[in-house]
């Protein structure tokens, strides 16, 4: 049978996967929170969480969580060959191709979510510091660059929407 | 009295100065066309044009189109600082800020638009020829880049919409 | 034991992969001789294989050759889990995690390479249509990207080179 | 007469233009210092102005800072056409472009890069801080972000050249 790709199978592997490996959905909308709520006086947690399924709700996104988690399962397993599988293994200092899965996600939204992920990702709040443990049973290597992006992706996400709310409410100037 | 952004107003500059450089929206669909109509026997060049539509309703896309005619514009008018003003006036090698611009827009729509982003640049069809053509009256340095770039985007945004046609019209194995 | 990377043993690993996988760097190089041959008369093929070289060396380079065949390799031996197993197995189109990985090889030498990666990709000419020969032992989703984009980034670098050259020469007019 | 580029012309006007706008190499090198002493304890300021110094010779470093530098010149200037004039003049939060410059630059040294931009960004320690404040003469967008990249790639430079050291001094496990 040839293949076709059933879109709303890889959103739901997706979603599934990052609860699989302890993120819910609830975690990233904190780190969103916590990035935006000095910009937004009304800003919830309720409105993070919107924004955090939005962006799952693209393609490009699931694609960089399915990838990266199966490495990280894969590296967990020992399945991968050697050097990768220390290097993996180590979150070695030299190896990015974790950050290069996460700024795919934050391109999605624009550049002007790279600051935020920078910032997260050196952070570690919340669930990002939590997935750095290496003392735990799971070893992330991938997951926790993802979801620092992810939730960068949602800040960028509310900036442009309240952008929009204020042009709305008819809060500008005339141009 | 305080700035404050007006996005529509931002919108429509960057379809006018488009205009005012000489590229048309249906420039850029048949871009869009000539690079999608292998893959799509249905696709109409109305659907092409619906696509940039769309492409160039992101804020993101808005600003590249801005800062890059920008650029382009005080080049021709010799308002650039020396070196600088010489090595975009004479589309230069290694000069590559172009290209960046253009990668912001193609980003948007996600790493699948890469591909045909580099392949117009190369093979110059229809209007970025008629951009490139450094013997008229303008100079363009960014715009060709620009052009293939929201060319690419709108192809990629094509190819995400003609999976979700074929989806919901259940052409799909069961998963 | 500490873990403690060994860059030489990464830089081998790469080489290796590569070769297992059927990827001399004479193919590289004829990529790169391909795509600069009309820009420079006196280009020769060990320029060119000397350049693929000097990009092999960078550490960002190799990351991602060993984690793109890593995905194809255990992608042939059925091992990733399901979706993500359909979606790199039949090298699905919205699937860009591939050119990604690509893209950060391309970056090392600067956006002038962009251009050149798209229209190999594309074009598909040598050895990538070698590995996207589908009826093939191989099945390669990452690798035929992860090679034009070395070949792009020779390119790249051979671009600088020729113009360290013709300043080295007194070839400049006086600034 | 022919154009041609002299690369020593531009390596030396982007190191005039940033001691124009206020930048020396030094306090480049103090971000860096700032991002990289807690990781290495002999690490000096001399090795992180080394480390810059090579930074700011790439050539794609350099068009970033003459395209960024020159934006903001402009501005200043309240030579760019509305709404281009009013966007960059007050750093909107829509507009990204500065830092999709400034990714240019960090990505010349990979990825790992990524995070310490976005840190530098967010905090904005010694130079950057200067840099955004708008109550003095001069009104920087492009220039914070390019200092920021700079310095971030300058300490992906060090960390790289930190691991070459201790390889060669023979302090890694067997392979």
């Amino acid at each position: 049978m040839t293949y076709s790709l059933n879109s709303q199978q890889v959103a739901e592997a997706s979603k599934q996967w990052l609860q699989e490996r302890g993120v819910r959905i609830e975690d990233i909308a904190e780190l969103t929170f916590f990035l935006q709520q000095n910009y937004y006086d009304t800003l919830t947690i309720e409105e993070c969480q919107t924004s955090v399924e939005q962006v799952l709700s693209k393609r490009e996104v699931q694609n960089a969580i399915l990838t990266g988690i199966q490495l990280d399962i894969l590296t967990e397993e020992g399945k991968l060959r050697s050097p990768l599988q220390e290097m993996i293994e180590n979150d070695e200092g030299l190896y990015g191709c974790d950050e290069i899965l996460a700024l795919s996600i934050v391109n999605v939204y624009g550049s002007i979510g790279l600051t935020n992920f920078g910032y997260i990702d050196k952070l570690k709040p919340g669930i990002v510091q939590t997935l750095n443990d290496k003392s735990g049973p799971h070893k992330h290597t991938f997951l926790d660059d993802i979801v620092g992006a992810i939730a960068a992706s949602a800040s960028s996400r509310i900036a442009h929407r309240k952008q929009e709310e204020k042009e709305k409410k008819g809060l500008l100037p005339p141009s």
